[in-house]
């Protein structure tokens, strides 16, 4: 593999980042010995239950085919391709189009842009759906109805409307305007399909929504952008081989980034974990880190049953435009967080700053130096400034943002989660506290069964409007 | 006024939220003390200093007849408006355009936008800025560069490019391309201003870049989108007659917001703000809000001196979106952060779910019922299910997003920041933290004058290849 992602720790180190917060070379070791306990625990269940994501396809297996000819035709046709989904059924295939496609690919003419327009819409506001209608060609558009459970309150709304719609225009054609990407048994959407005859592809059972994104989930949307899938699971593969072969921090660094969360969160008392890349095309994939690492660690009790209430919260940030909102706090408040940084080696561009102000100091240095200077500059200057303020600290380094780095960098996000599950003895794959809230809206909205939630929350006490100001 | 920005903090209060961190009547007597003194204190410096923010521009001034008169111009003649902006002078008018436009704005045909594409550039990553070159008819687009110091690197970094490329196009026209905004007297863009006869427009001299929003930085591009700034002025006025009239917190709903923020930081371990609209037109507006309350309360030492290290961390979420995200971890993780709501009653548009799935209970309850229904159960649901998990939680709630509401939005969000400051003790508008970074990147790029901190990084202990890992 040409292109390599590093992991590097070093302003997570004492020597660099101070006593106070630092990590000793003592520490490393000890935390190494917790790290092969956690890896060896992950191994004895990858690829079971809900470890499933960890069974990648390969790069050139007949799935990967199959998208890729659906995705062909779907190019060769269509104007505009939707994605109807929420959670890591919008945020994964959101993530790769930010990453790999045109930052501004919905304003460029069609022989320039070479495949649809690209949506993702994963909030059921009615101003935004009737936003997307407004500038949708029906006709020529594809909606790609995503939800592992086929119940999703909010992505089966949006499939109901939008349905309805295409039945209105397209009478019996309506089915050639969806996709659906479900579980093969469960929910409604799978019985749907089957009784609409829907194109549909499959998410296998062990792999839940935040881990999706190597799964028809992120693949199909991602071909569909004429974005290279095997090389993007090769990238994957990739990472999944550097990590499988060593249990030490020393040398695979999913494992390395995940203990040092850890240790981090447990001991040191950082309850907050900033993802920062430098690259505006990775701002969503920040995005699908936060769900990811937010609802995969966020748990009340360990596997043990013990109440541990345990995770970090995690923030996204972008460089640089974030250091003209966040970096005060960072450096100034609360040592409170990790930071971890994305650097880009090589973007795909350069662009110069002419010359012409020398008698403007402040501004005459610039010139010369490139945007690109500019922003890795501003990197550096950034881990400087936290590190010097005492600021743990870390980062990830990609060549480029390209398929196969994408796949290196969402393999290491899920093994490094995977991993940090294991270190805090929680199941990261389950997400019991999203209950109340969904029992609550269906109670809310009448569903058939709910009556007892309905009457707890009516039972609920009134609010005082001596707290409700302004009115 | 019709439309009424109303706080309601119930689910702050024990009876609702519990016993552990909720607040009883009793802690409420305390902090309205606290607040009356910090609302005094605020009142002592109010329209000085950097806190000339809090002197409302009249709806109808000298000013908003000039800006609307440009703004007017714009809207005849241009295709697109770009901001060149960083923090809050790109969060700020980025903020009001995402609010109250249509949400695909830039993809509708000319005849049903009304006013040019809108574009906010505030990053440097080279390949953001070519997209953007890709996209614009240069002949027929207006760059609005802004910049309080006049000299921030990025955007005038942005400016440079920009400029030279006008020029080798338009020649002398090239100037008419560009709209500053800047101080009257500091820093380069004024000086450049003058020298090419740019049109301006001042932002004063005691409004800071995140308190800037009301001022032409955000005032001028929301005119060019046709957005009634007259409006905008008089809900902020009137949110600053509501909040001045009391100092007491069962009356002046942003001092009740702020003296609850600071106790749960203070007192109750809340070192997290999560800022959550239920509606996508608030996205950004949740940014804005980041930066305002991160930027100015993140500080190492009060105005004493004495060393703090204070500052909630504030985070963004979206409903219903991060429902699907983050609510696991706000539920079930740890007990470290408020949630503050925003609910919007009446969206602009109402879309219902049609029927036609009786024999599947898990979507059939969704039929009949509009969007509108379910995206206001899903928040109640929320609500409830946060208050019932013991985690701090209140709401904003506004009529509808208009000009107005927004206008009362950002005062109180504003008064709310400076109450804040004051029950902290510390300077809220300064932002010394974010030196060091600048001074590193000005050393990193060979400024002169800066060698003695090109030094200081080069005798930085150089980084150990151990703590480098996939290499």
């Amino acid at each position: 593999m040409d292109s390599k992602l590093k992991f590097d720790f070093n302003n997570m180190m004492s020597q660099y980042v101070g006593e106070k917060d630092g990590f000793t070379v003592h520490d490393l070791e000890k935390l190494d010995v917790l790290a092969d306990e956690a890896a060896k625990a992950f191994s004895a269940i990858r690829g079971q239950g809900m470890t499933e994501w960890s069974i990648l396809p390969e790069p050139k297996c007949e799935l990967v085919s199959e998208i890729k000819q659906t995705a062909k035709e779907i190019r060769n046709d269509c104007d505009a391709f939707v994605v109807l989904g929420i959670g890591g059924s919008a945020l994964g295939p959101y993530a790769l189009f930010q990453a790999l496609s045109h930052l501004r690919h919905n304003e460029l003419p069609r022989s320039r842009r070479k495949a649809p327009k690209f949506y993702v819409e994963d909030n059921v506001d009615p101003e935004r759906m009737q936003a997307l209608l407004d500038v949708l060609n029906l006709e020529k558009t594809i909606f790609n109805v995503i939800t592992k459970s086929g119940s999703t309150s909010e992505t089966m709304s949006q499939f109901i409307i939008i349905y309805d719609l295409l039945k209105k225009t397209f009478g019996p054609n309506a089915a050639e305007h969806i996709i659906a990407t479900t579980d093969a048994d469960n929910g409604s959407l799978i019985q749907i399909a089957k009784e609409e005859g829907l194109t549909t592809f499959l998410i296998p059972k062990g792999v839940g929504g935040r881990f999706s994104i190597i799964s028809p989930v992120g693949l199909l949307p991602a071909a569909v952008l004429g974005i290279d899938i095997s090389a993007f699971l090769s990238g994957a593969r990739y990472m999944d081989t550097i990590c499988k072969r060593s249990n030490s921090i020393y040398q695979n660094p999913a494992l390395a980034a995940a203990v040092l969360q850890y240790d981090s969160f447990t001991n040191r008392g950082k309850n907050i974990s900033v993802m920062m890349p430098y690259a505006d095309g990775l701002k969503t994939m920040a995005d699908w880190y936060c769900q990811l690492w937010g609802e995969s660690l966020g748990k009340a009790v360990n596997k043990a049953g013990e109440k541990v209430a345990c995770g970090q919260t995690p923030v996204k940030a972008l460089g640089v435009t974030d250091q003209h909102s966040q970096i005060q706090l960072y450096v100034e408040g609360p040592k409170d967080k990790v930071v971890t940084f994305i650097a880009v080696e090589k973007y795909k561009t350069q662009i110069t700053i002419p010359g012409g102000y020398d008698d403007m100091p402040a501004i005459s240095f610039l010139s010369g130096h490139t945007l690109n200077e500019l922003i890795s500059s501003e990197l550096l200057a950034t881990e400087y400034a936290l590190t010097k303020n005492g600021v743990l600290n870390n980062k990830i380094v990609l060549s480029s943002l390209t398929a196969e780095s994408m796949g290196q960098l969402v393999m290491f996000f899920m093994l490094q989660t995977a991993y940090a599950g294991e270190l805090l003895k929680i199941d990261a794959y389950n997400q019991p506290g999203v209950e109340e809230g969904k029992n609550a809206t269906y109670a809310l909205l009448g569903r058939p069964g709910y009556d007892a939630k309905a009457q707890e929350i009516n039972s609920w006490p009134k609010k005082n409007s001596r707290y409700i100001l302004g009115t």
